[in-house]
């Protein structure tokens, strides 16, 4: 499978302008003073769809000939892939399939028929999933746009950090949650080129540790069906993705469920915004390993803000 | 009482711009199309202490001489005031004592102790509120700065229109909540001078509508006790505010609990911010409205986004 570049991404980023947010980059003085370091929350909470995976979906549906995006696209998702991707098959008018966990938050779910994406259920396990999806692409056809081993989405994930070096420069550590690994590839792919003397730290759930144990291996090791309530860290690495961490990231830490929920509860109570469970483990491990972050200046990327607003974990 | 100037709010601008937030305006293409209009957001829920009421208290605070602000300030409250006032005492380090409400939202007491603000607790009616407060008064001495009638705040509260109508010029309308009507009353000082086209829209809860009642009856008319989600909105309208919202407001239109809980969670679910149930009643008379705000530039003052994570009004 071919490697995306630098220049792919430069490609995305003018590709996606008309279609994604330049989302803004927050900072709290609470938290600064908590940790003793200068977080830079690069929001993409507020991005379309509620999600960076707009920017990779995008960049796969609009990199897709005309002929070939007749029959649409078609992806396994734990929900923000696929309601970016049918987010971003909207704005070509292209057909969208997708697969989901029939364990996926509500919200996601509905968010993905607002936008005209076509749902099947699948069992919550990377198997079922694949199998599942098999069946459906074999009867849909359309463009597979993987949600993260695809260097379409990779490209189009690496223009967050991007937009984030212009808005908050001289970063010693960027720190992104780690599921398939597609926003850490993309952050690495951008970072080596423009800032290659920024860290890159990947944050887990210590209940869904895969990417964590796979850099301490050197090998992918894949879980099958890990629970945690960072929905959107459940999946394994694969190749491509596998290809960028195991080069350019530094570090893998792991954050338990409470320590993720109590980082989430946090920020919204503080920065009075929402996000996800997902992009609550960067700050949970931030806040659980202060002396790795004192005196930095660290990029944090908030993935996504779609949540459940009825089944808070906290309640 | 002496009524304040648009000279006020400028000095007051100056005066505060040290220790407050120039907060940013959002927008949401889903609302937009919902409505019909173009609605922007004034978020003040990402305002120091979480309120637009950091800025009148921080004006209050810092318009004290040396000498007067010895003996510190006290105030009553049903939270937002109380916690402002405490955040701006501690940045001139002088004395703080708020009355507030036993029923007022946890978070807000907890925020009022972290800024180093001593609480009294008194019974959620306005004449409670009142004789405790003047008992705390003679025993404690201290500035008495009102929540919202009280000219130096009233300055404060126009500094927010005084950027809005920087960051999103020629609006048609504005809408703010109602409670005291220091907020509405800022608004009217400010747009007043700048922009005399601009119409003024007051939000008012059902449950809580005394504003809206003495808009119609050309008189105040103080409820003693109202009972509704957006705590924020229960207290009476005083002679200060009066002047303004009977000068300058264009109508006071009212939204049911349901229908404020409603746009509430709209909000946190399409934009992803939190706000407090007082702020969403202006987007929650806009959908009832649309008629009204239809092909329109609507600015929205979110008041605050200070809520118990705890006790949701959906959950």
């Amino acid at each position: 499978m071919k490697i995306p570049t630098f220049e792919d991404v430069k490609t995305a980023s003018d590709r996606i302008r008309p279609y994604i947010h330049r989302t803004p980059v927050l900072t709290s003085s609470y938290l600064n003073e908590r940790v003793g370091a200068q977080l830079f929350f690069k929001c993409e909470n507020f991005q379309k769809a509620g999600a960076f995976k707009a920017r990779g979906a995008t960049n796969a549906v609009f990199s897709l000939s005309d002929k070939a995006a007749e029959k649409g696209v078609c992806t396994h998702s734990s929900g923000n892939h696929a309601l970016s991707l049918s987010y971003a098959s909207g704005r070509r008018n292209i057909p969208c399939h997708v697969v989901m966990p029939r364990t996926a938050p509500t919200a996601k779910k509905d968010a993905v028929r607002g936008y005209g994406g076509v749902i099947t259920e699948c069992e919550p396990s990377t198997s079922s999933r694949e199998a599942v999806f098999s069946e459906l692409q074999a009867k849909m056809g359309g463009d597979f746009v993987h949600p993260y081993n695809d260097p379409r989405v990779i490209a189009g994930q690496g223009t967050c950090s991007l937009e984030l070096i212009e808005q908050a420069d001289g970063l010693d550590i960027v720190v992104a949650p780690i599921g398939g690994g597609g926003m850490v590839s993309g952050t690495c792919l951008t970072l080596s080129t423009l800032a290659p003397e920024t860290e890159i730290i990947a944050a887990e759930p210590e209940q869904a540790d895969d990417a964590y144990r796979s850099f301490k291996a050197g090998h992918i090791i894949a879980d099958d069906a890990p629970n945690t309530v960072a929905d959107g860290l459940k999946v394994p690495l694969k190749e491509l993705t596998w290809h960028f961490v195991s080069n350019h990231v530094t570090d893998i830490f792991t954050a338990s469920e409470k320590e993720i929920i109590d980082a989430m509860k946090l920020t919204w109570k503080r920065m009075k915004i929402l996000i996800e469970a997902s992009c609550a483990v960067p700050l949970a491990i931030i806040l659980k390993n202060p002396d790795r972050f004192r005196g930095k200046r660290v990029g944090v990327i908030i993935t996504g803000g779609n949540v459940d607003l009825d089944t808070l974990p906290w309640i």
